[in-house]
């Protein structure tokens, strides 16, 4: 649930803290605390809560939280689950407007722990509290001290503008104390009963101080909150970083385990982060180079076009490949920026992108400064990357080598006619020497080739949410709701019937419910016709030998007939049969798939593919949120397979593709006016005809949402 | 070219080098090369050779080679291109063993570079003489100080059983010194125009220093030689593991400006290695951590089956995903494994893999060693996998309590059981007390989620190479030689002539000359079949509208043969036209894809896939070099979608996949019988038909191979 900004902001500003369950044990969590408290010369007030001292650690203790002078801006519950219950319970009632509890035994636990998980989230909403945890590591703040943390925190942590906000406590130590990353504040959001995610999100898009937010997720518990905040960290030019855990089907089990989540389809949550603007990334050291990258100072990378300049030949071949399968393209130097840099180098050596310098510029870096300037005045160029590996065991000596290039890179930076960042390929990266030189000159360093990419194509990727306007008008109709909510399940038919009554072409058909009137059927409709089962206990027809294909006279007509109607009696005997659906076939089209699907908690997502068998053996498929609109759709169409298809690139024919992503939207429409009654649609085959004659879905099932499932 | 392994011998084992082109001037080469053999105390004789000079930083000089007084094992050339060739035809003829030769100027300049390189390798042939170079940065041996290298060495490199060896000089001074790993050897083999990386493989098999070889490779340029060395590696247990620049097409221009050698094509190549048993990596970190853990000393991890233990389940879930992405497999714990884990774990905790320890384990790391020792008893499990990240920055109290685990782990591996590595998940790798804790007890250590993950598959994949009978047979028909050798292009009807004289099934057909005897060809055949332009001069019929399916009657059959005719006139007047092909219409199958394309410097390949449009859409296809054996083709077939088409995944049917093996393997033959004749050969679609039914082969298409291209 969303909280009032209000109260977590006194939480992560508190001028005063107590700590309930203050214990001078060194392994008690708020030992831990206390001590981090007074190693980071946190200036506010602290008061230890003890039944019996009247000091710990040398702070004045009160027994109650209620035996306070002065009511403080937030507590740290340091007591087991049970007890935990009642302190927030107390401070809630004491108008405390900020907690954390650090206990387990909640929802990660069990049923019985999902239960006191409840009871602590209402006494905290009672109170309208922010509250961070339970079962977490708790919280700090480097520029303030305020390290309600109950781990070790390293000393002179990095302080910059990068949030780090982790579901798993573990995670956000490693991340924090990587050395990497200037750190503003570090959440170790637990269970996240109260307060998640998006609250702190909400929170650092309102501070100047926090540029970009590293995020551990397990999964996204609140769409609607994750999707307001994400629109205000864009409107307050806050980056967001994410790193899903749990994404393999052990992954998940494991975080299961760990708080009680239930990881999300992958599908729809990268389909929902890509939405609203979160930048996901794929492992630990592409978090940390992403959000580096996104918090150096200045102005940050953009563009689309790197130039890459290094001094080896391999190294650069090697980034080259890299750079393709990271999507980061590299610009097409013109030819006057190719000969002025050529006059830079050695006979043997030709500019080119990437451009090898050559070993001449260790005894000449001033030829490096220069080629990065004409690499920079070059238009297709948005982007500088030194792509250097500087050994980190060489001596002053062999370093200053290194450095020469080092300090011509930070030359070039100085003059900021365009963004340039260091990339070293191994990831321990720069040799000491030269990291201090980049540093000083305020170089971002990039550390490891897969990882450093990665980072560069997402600073260079435009992570905007994507607008797509909300559909308000609803256009249900009345018949249709009353079919989806009653009655047998749709056949095929019905399904076809309905998506005729909201404007999408389907193949022409009759049911036949006897062998001649399915004859007649045929001849009415042209040779060659399809015939298939009818019937509302058969959702998959062809398994039970329902569906013949390409029947092509009148004797062909009869046999079918009789061959579905013994396979079904044979194969699903209990099935209630309604006769045989005598069809058009249509041909020459190209083959796609566009259905519906449940992916909790995001609702109805849209998938769109090539249609029949090659998709489900190539999951050439792409799945995206509600609503959809023409862009959306033609994205979606363009993230598949389907793209080239339609496009003709084989036949040099083009399909209608605007009538397809007509059909795509038309199904969106559908999704948000029956979006109760609606469990899954699977529109597959449709086929989609040569350009001006439209498409055709040639199967339809529609699943209607069971009563049961549908809130009221 | 393949040279006596003595010579490269004398070269890497020298006790003797002179150097010409000796020179003190801190820039040049020469000058790095002595102070590099000085500073690294190499024990033999070392003489300068300088024209004038009598003595170089100490060391008396000689002015010629020949003025030496013993003959030296190895030279360094240190002069430029033109006087480079003069001194190895002075060295070969002296009978000087091994040399050098480091400068530029060669065949990566274009063509005038590459007559001065072909006269280089003339010399050094002539003298059986092993040359490295030219255009490097020589070679080192840690163990004896043999220092021929003319760029900076870290002081005190860890020696250790890694031999690197790179076509690209600087990556080789990055692995080298990146100190991840212990080195046996640094080669920088630079355009490798006399010994190449085989031979310096070949050598390494018969040392007993050297157990792993870390190769940065441009280009295979002689697959013989390298097989052979990868067969006499596997015999001495020498693990090779290779990272390919130049995969990309920008990254191969990058390559091929910078030693003139032209990547082969990717896919060969990856075949190729993985036939051999190289293992192949995807960027520098992953080549160094695979490096680093084949060349940990003591028992090489095993088996397929992890289990992962840890203290956060973020951690412990991310570290999952990867696996599930690197191949990599968990075991299936029982269920006394469990219980008895469960004993060692909170009450809120429970037995799983990954298995998260919780931080329970700081305040009593024994229970960490004994959850391993319980895990290692477990017969599914085969190797252990400790997941820890531990800040770098942290002081020695908070190193402290993952030092606990550290040792916990150093105890478990000195047991033995089974094999355990340390993974951190953060690149930067663990704090230097754990990695001092870790290595003091040998455990590996590896560095990165995606890399280690990446090294640890590769160690438990089997590497060994693929044992494929060659095919000795010769098995041509002298009338087919004849008609590849001469006359115009095969037509579709000649290739199925082809094929069915060598076993494979085709399609039955006729080849009409008029519109009658096609009428007569499509009633003899039966209905319905297909009709198909016959022309030498047309082998992409569809793409002239010389193809008509589904005809269905002679009224039809009249039309398409018209059709066809107006369609050829129109769109390829030129062409001379046989008549028409009439073929049944084979429906019911699976359509597969089987082929032949050239793949220097590999020859024929074999490529497999599903058939018609989808494979090129979706990329689903495999490539396998030759000779493919049966079970070979059934790997090559699984690694594509066509595997599950064929098992009837879908439709419960199971096509005859028996028999597509048979004419896979039946083309691989063919390609062995006809290598210098053919071209390419495109077998699309072929079908397969229900078990017991066989394939048939629907289209073929074959390119012959032109006598310019044939060798003689």
């Amino acid at each position: 649930m969303t909280l009032p900004n209000t109260h977590l902001r006194s939480l992560l500003e508190a001028r005063s803290v107590a700590v309930v369950g203050a214990s001078e044990r060194p392994e008690a969590s708020s030992g831990f605390v206390l001590r981090n408290l007074l190693a980071c010369n946190f200036s506010g007030h602290v008061w230890p809560v003890h039944p019996s001292a009247s000091s710990i650690l040398g702070l004045p203790a009160v027994p109650r939280l209620a035996d306070l002078p002065h009511r403080p801006d937030a507590v740290v519950i340091a007591v087991p689950a049970a007890t935990a219950v009642e302190v927030v319970r107390e401070a809630s009632e004491l108008g405390i407007p900020g907690a954390v509890v650090l206990a387990s035994g909640f929802a990660e636990t069990g049923a019985a722990g999902g239960l006191l998980q409840q009871a602590l989230a209402a006494s905290a909403v009672a109170g309208n509290m922010a509250l961070c945890g339970p079962n977490c590591l708790g919280l700090y703040v480097p520029a303030t001290g305020l390290a309600l943390f109950s781990s070790r925190l390293v000393p002179g942590m990095r302080r910059g503008s990068v949030a780090i906000v982790s579901h798993s406590g573990a995670t956000a130590i490693a991340l924090a104390n990587c050395g990497r990353l200037g750190v503003s504040h570090v959440v170790s959001a637990g269970n996240a009963a109260v307060t998640d995610i998006a609250d702190y999100m909400t929170y650092f898009a309102t501070t100047d101080t926090v540029r970009v937010v590293a995020l551990l997720l397990e999964k996204i518990s609140n769409p609607p909150a994750f999707a307001r905040a994400m629109a205000q960290a864009h409107q307050a030019n806050l980056k967001v970083v994410a790193l899903r855990t749990g994404r393999s089907v052990r992954g998940a089990r494991s975080t299961a385990a760990h708080t009680g989540a239930l990881a999300g389809s992958n599908e729809a949550t990268s389909a929902f982060l890509r939405r609203h603007g979160v930048i996901e990334v794929n492992d630990y050291d592409e978090l940390v180079e992403t959000a580096a990258l996104l918090s150096a100072p200045g102005r940050r990378v953009a563009g689309r076009s790197i130039a890459a300049i290094g001094v080896s030949g391999g190294g650069l071949a090697h980034f080259a490949d890299l750079a393709a399968s990271a999507g980061v393209a590299f610009a097409e130097l013109s030819s006057s920026t190719k000969t002025a840099i050529d006059k830079l180098l050695p006979p043997f050596a030709h500019a080119d992108n990437p451009l090898d310098m050559t070993g001449i510029v260790f005894g000449d870096p001033d030829r490096y400064r220069d080629a990065l300037e004409l690499l920079a005045a070059d238009s297709s160029v948005s982007t500088l990357v030194a792509v250097q590996d500087t050994p980190l065991g060489l001596d002053a000596d062999g370093a200053h080598e290194y450095a020469g290039i080092a300090s011509a890179i930070g030359q070039f930076h100085a003059k900021g006619s365009k963004p340039v960042v260091f990339l070293s390929l191994l990831a321990d990266g720069p040799h000491p020497v030269i990291r201090e030189t980049l540093l000083a000159a305020g170089v971002p360093i990039l550390q490891g080739g897969r990882a450093g990419l990665g980072a560069l194509g997402h600073a260079m990727a435009d992570s905007a949410p994507r607008r797509v306007d909300p559909l308000t008008e609803l256009r249900r109709q009345d018949v249709w709701v009353r079919r989806l909510s009653e009655g047998p399940a749709l056949t095929e038919r019905e399904a076809k019937d309905f998506l005729s009554a909201h404007g999408i072409a389907t193949t022409r058909e009759r049911l036949a419910p006897d062998r001649e009137s399915a004859v007649r059927a045929a001849q009415t409709l042209g040779w060659p016709v399809v015939m298939k089962i009818e019937s509302p206990d058969i959702p998959h027809k062809t398994e039970v030998g329902g569906v013949q294909l390409g029947i092509r006279d009148e004797a062909a007509v009869r046999a079918a007939f009789d061959l579905i109607h013994a396979n079904a009696q044979r194969l699903a005997p209990q099935a209630r049969i309604h006769g045989v659906l005598v069809q058009e076939m249509v041909s020459g089209g190209v083959e796609a798939l566009v259905g519906l699907a449940r992916h909790p908690p995001f609702g109805l997502a849209l998938t769109v593919g090539p249609g029949g068998v090659f998709v489900e053996l190539t999951g050439g498929h792409a799945l995206d949120l509600l609503p959809v609109d023409a862009a959306a759709a033609t994205d979606l169409i363009g993230k598949t397979p389907l793209h080239r298809l339609l496009s003709g690139y084989r036949t040099g024919l083009g399909s209608d593709t605007a009538a397809f992503v007509d059909l795509v939207t038309q199904l969106g429409q559908i999704a948000h006016d029956y979006e109760p009654y609606l469990e899954a649609v699977d529109l597959n085959p449709v086929t989609v005809l040569p350009s001006g004659q439209g498409v055709r879905v040639l199967d339809a099932l529609i699943v209607r949402r069971m009563d049961t499932d549908r809130p009221h």
